[in-house]
């Protein structure tokens, strides 16, 4: 690091409406953010981690952006809503479901999953290492519903 | 890629606002994704490109994802506007100067530019290869006004 006149800047508080750097430490980990479960728990989501990168700590950006990991065998709930995602992969490589497609994506791949479409992340079944990604949402979202095979085979007509 | 009942997916169209996956092929290209000059050129910044990742081709998201890469020597211009900025690098390693402060950054570093904050990206003096970056900016936003040194100033008082 450096400033004018200064050798180190400090490093600004995690909470508030200004500008910050969040370090990565390495390994897809980040000072101060802590790790999460994906959410409360159900049978519908396994492997599944998250890291509040942007958006939540006073931030205010019409967006957040997350890191997600999926353990090797893991996956995502398969769920639609309303809001956008687009998640781009970082680390590892795993499956992006939507509709009744299923792709391979790794490193710096672009997925937009657009409004009502069922979709589901997971980790390729041969991997070794975590399927990782950002994935950034509105800031104003509404709820995910649980998408079963009826869903699915609904919009695949 | 595998789909349920088929080897390969087709490949959905680029324009539209449906489900897509954009494909990294490599080296920081994207398939179909053309390179553009970062804006009508000025003398305020140097060796900047954009690729337009998500949000301009009929997606309905609130946010648009764009990936930035300053060359060896580059930079982009010194501004500010009412919108935030979050930028995560990818490649290479930069400089993020907001206020007065400037912050080496790299890989998978979160900067988030708090609105009216001037600011800068550079690529570090000694780099030998790109400074890439992902760079999130609302749907919506105001342009963005060159911040001279008065302005730098005014908001270190």
């Amino acid at each position: 690091m450096a400033t004018l006149g200064k050798e180190t800047p400090p490093h600004p508080p995690l909470i508030g409406n200004h500008s910050k750097v969040i370090r990565h430490t390495g390994n897809f980990n980040w000072h101060d953010i802590p790790l999460e479960a994906y959410k409360e728990t159900t049978d519908t989501w396994k492997g599944v981690t998250r890291r509040e990168l942007s958006g939540k700590r006073g931030e205010s950006q019409h967006f957040h952006v997350r890191y997600f990991e999926i353990a090797p065998g893991g996956h995502s709930t398969l769920e639609r809503h309303e809001h956008e995602h687009v998640v781009i992969p970082l680390r590892g490589r795993g499956e992006a479901q939507f509709g009744s497609y299923i792709y391979r994506v790794g490193f710096g791949d672009v997925v937009y999953v657009a409004p009502n479409d069922p979709h589901q992340f997971r980790n390729a079944g041969e991997a070794d290492e975590p399927f990782g990604f950002l994935c950034m949402v509105n800031a104003k979202r509404d709820a995910p519903q649980a998408a079963d095979g009826t869903g699915i085979c609904y919009i695949c007509e």
